[in-house]
């Protein structure tokens, strides 16, 4: 069940490379879109810097309230490449993360965490380049005195989360690409791009959105009325 | 009624641009203060990127959640120096606008957004430099479903906003000036600057507020009784 | 009783300077942990910019909603180092300080503000490099009709302050230091901060944090399982 | 503008009694859609017992936080039927409102209250059947000492309320009606709720909105595909 | 994926009707224990009514912001037993549910629904005593604009929810328990009540849960240390 | 230091009965202003179930996030008329307490409790008539491994509570009265409620408060100005 304790799983299928090197070149929105709209964070999931970027793969934490001695264990099964991500059994906004434990996952081959609950020593993870996207940022310290588990499917902030799934994150946000279909996704990832690049400019020559994706009639349809300026709107409304 | 959808209003009365290049000098809080302490959006409406700031003349959008096709609708109605102002149904946070709609806001003169719903892309509009005030910033994507408005009154973060009112912003938040107004608010907001600029001289000096402003005797009759010290405050107590 | 309007208490013992030069060294995250794990405000206080930092003494104000009254009754009794830290009466968002107080503040001597409630000109004091830690950011003028206190015992984003007690505040947040206990917390931050120097040093060459604290046997003892992969938990759940 | 203040109107034209009486048939639900979906308060206004409701004309109060003074003169202007109706300056949950007040109120022929700041008594509150939709619920005292308006158009939990407007309430929230509208919101509520008088028997029945909206033609070519079972499903996202 | 949108299964396999039969002996909180503390949903789901409380089989819905048509949908798929549980694509507290859809429910077979968005028409459905959970009370209507799913796998209020999992839901909230581990947490819930029998009669004879649990020792280990009064903790302090 | 962990204080000084009995003559509010409008928890804090009210003597209980220990052992220093309180070390909305603690509770004597986190087993706790005022109603389970303290002074709900001052808590809340000064808040409480009776009845016969409190004056002298109706108001806004 998710949100069982007591599971350490050391070894995990990861989503293949390939996926995971093309998925970098875009943004949480286009990943978003390119899946359906759907693998979204909750959108209290903010960067602890602005700029903040990563792509990887996803070591899956399950910890409770005040207590982040899952962190350590969750530092074992870290490769070249992951990204740490923390679901909690309860609200919490505690410390669960500073520049030690950055130091250590970093050595480990980590590139970034996502951790429902709090962040900090933050100017330091700042200077060290660490990205951590987080519920809050708060000095508030924890103990070591519960277990949960690491490495198996999680709920993040409103997201179910597979070890080894794909997890990309930005200014706008985090969002969850199954490992399964991480290569589906990355090359709708690239079609939308392509797509919208032809769109970029010709919105940027002034065309408008109207006229370029054909809506002035299902507009009408589905009710707009357009009204020369206010005084012809007050003559519609009193006749 | 304030809400009504269906509406489209292609010409509006904007604020003189006299007035609105004047207000353009004064921060958020003086114009604020100026029109009688009035006029301010809800403090959860933030800025995207730090250092924005942005006075313009606004056009009103009203939106349903989950559904940006009024952005759309509205693009066709801004003129150079617009800020585009988007009203909710309902509470939402979705991400209804993003790169594309601001690069073809861009090109049609709009110099801002101000949105009480979701943002999204904010690295890439930071980098445009394209100031957007928002409710929160996710990479939720929305649909073009139901229509709403442009150009009525509507109401954004707890605000009245009119289209062609004056829409001042920046990192203080967002205020709205009526058009009607504006050119007052403009002469109030510079004689109130005029008259800090002697106030901060004199307390950059070390003078006391409480001499500048003459509020000790008032302070006095309100009930504030000055002890020297702990000490002197317990054997009162103690009394 | 905490929250007694209608004192100002003019001269107040504080912390002693040397343990305040000490207590700057360290960042929140340390100080707290050195105290025990208390003293913190409560996470929803933020600097109004990244890289905000300081460390002084605390000279408290109780206020009331909507009313600035007491900052300025404050300013008097503000010496050099000094941190001002302003709890209120209910909850409130107004924006009590800016630039003027700012520069009223800094002539004075005033190195910050801890401030339960709003701030506004964010823009200047960050360009003034005045550091605030405030609940909100809003211009939202507040009028000066009600007395509070200046000195006395508050309550701030809930935590207990007592004038001169030291405040360290950086990007994680806001600590209180009690006057009293000064020293023996900066000596306890210099000891856990000699101590992390060795750890951080192991970790960032790949050592476990599980075996540089020997958590190995209490994690199993608390009842973490270890499982090869996947396939192993699964035939383990089955079984 | 919205939000001045110092301004008292005597008398206010308010909606006809007819309207009124006829609306105070229908829940809010039912004339919020009777209205074309527009006028509801935010849904964080609650009533202080379960089976609140009521339905009167507006007499509105603009006040600032922490203080009620303008609810003492609002009660010169209350009538026969009047719901009171108070926005603020700015956030605010203190208590400004209790029995004393109620007991005043209800002597001038006051029905209710709908307050954008917190409530008090609530215990005699419900015991004497004083109908309260409240932000929060909070014994905090206010003081008197700031004017704010009454019978000036407001903004009270994001919906624009003018003096005489038909203000209908229950355990769902509040909505306002427009004075002018009244009457054919009335009648649109009438209309509404005979219509449904007869789908919901029909419903009752068992008969599917399905088929007694003739939504699975628009359901199908909006895209919802239908699968006999789980196992139908797998076979196709595997094809 | 976890919220792909346009599919609607037909029939689910249930949870089998012994097992839901015995849970519904149970409060959430037992459950929840029996499940391993696993299970719940977030806190913020609240009952429309106090003492409401039911236990059955979900039906799950994917609906949008703002969106009601998959709630029809969902009508057809009802059984006898059903409790409808619907998670959104983000955030929203629109009153997707009514009176007309609780009768077309109840027709169904449905005893309850458990909603992650608004519900309205409360005082109906209180008099119907047809029980919702629901994270907000909110009279806003909808539209039906845009397709979900029916009867996939979903994210309700941060739990993870498959069609034909049993619901328990009462004034502590609501619990999800996976049909395959039904039976088997219908027994631990019944040994845990068995047992709790016992302790709550000496518990409620005065006997200590220290004593009882054996909890004296433990707390000694962990540190607790046991003062006379408050001058010998004085004395400890000082020594 | 205020929130040190460890201690666990025997034998305390309560406040002395005859003022508790007297303070249980009134409600939060009445208590609240007879202090002189201080000693407030924070409006979050709720009764489980309606008509709850309490008087007695504080317990108090220093907690972590998801760890319930330290009620087991507060119990044993409970006594006939206390109110066990509770704050913890951060943000919590566990359900730390539930019927079997209520159970031992009531067997000690306690009448009630204030709990800054969650409760669970509110239908039973409701049945029992044992009233609990919380931060949040959620079943969610607690471990018992970390120790805190009882009977040291805490923070709750932003409020100073000391072992033995009396707690006074009502549907409108909760209010804590050091018990150095309970006979004098509860002489002020009574001498207020002797004072609003006569208000009351001025009141209620129709009388303003207005022309009982002799507000005219000051409310001209602060600027209110009378308009007899919108038609004047225009008149001088346009002069």
């Amino acid at each position: 069940m998710i949100g069982q304790s007591g599971i350490a799983v050391k070894h995990i299928i990861r989503a293949d490379s390939a996926s995971v090197a093309a998925l970098a070149n875009y943004g949480v929105a286009t990943v978003h879109e390119a899946m359906g709209r759907v693998g979204l964070l909750d959108a209290y999931m903010r960067p602890i810097y602005p700029g903040a970027a990563v792509c990887g793969t996803a070591v899956t934490i399950f910890a409770h309230p005040g207590d982040n001695w899952m962190l350590h264990a969750a530092a074992e099964m870290l490769e070249a490449g992951d990204v740490a991500v923390l679901g909690t059994s309860s609200d919490n906004t505690d410390g669960m993360f500073g520049d030690l434990l950055a130091t250590s996952f970093r050595a480990r081959g980590a590139v970034g965490l996502v951790i429902d609950a709090g962040c900090r020593d933050t100017a330091v993870l700042r200077d060290m380049g660490f990205p951590v996207w987080s519920k809050a940022v708060h000095a508030k310290g924890t103990v070591k005195a519960t277990v949960g588990s690491v490495n198996t499917p999680i709920i993040c902030a409103g997201a179910l989360v597979h070890p080894g799934d794909v997890v990309v994150a930005d200014d706008d946000g985090v969002v969850i690409v199954p490992k399964l279909h991480a290569a589906k996704v990355a090359a709708a990832a690239a079609a939308r791009e392509a797509k919208e690049e032809g769109t970029r400019k010709r919105l940027g020559s002034g065309e408008l959105g109207l006229d370029l994706y054909g809506m002035r009639e299902p507009l009408a349809k589905a009710g707009l009325k357009y009204f020369e300026d206010e005084a012809a709107l007050q003559r519609e409304l009193r006749s």
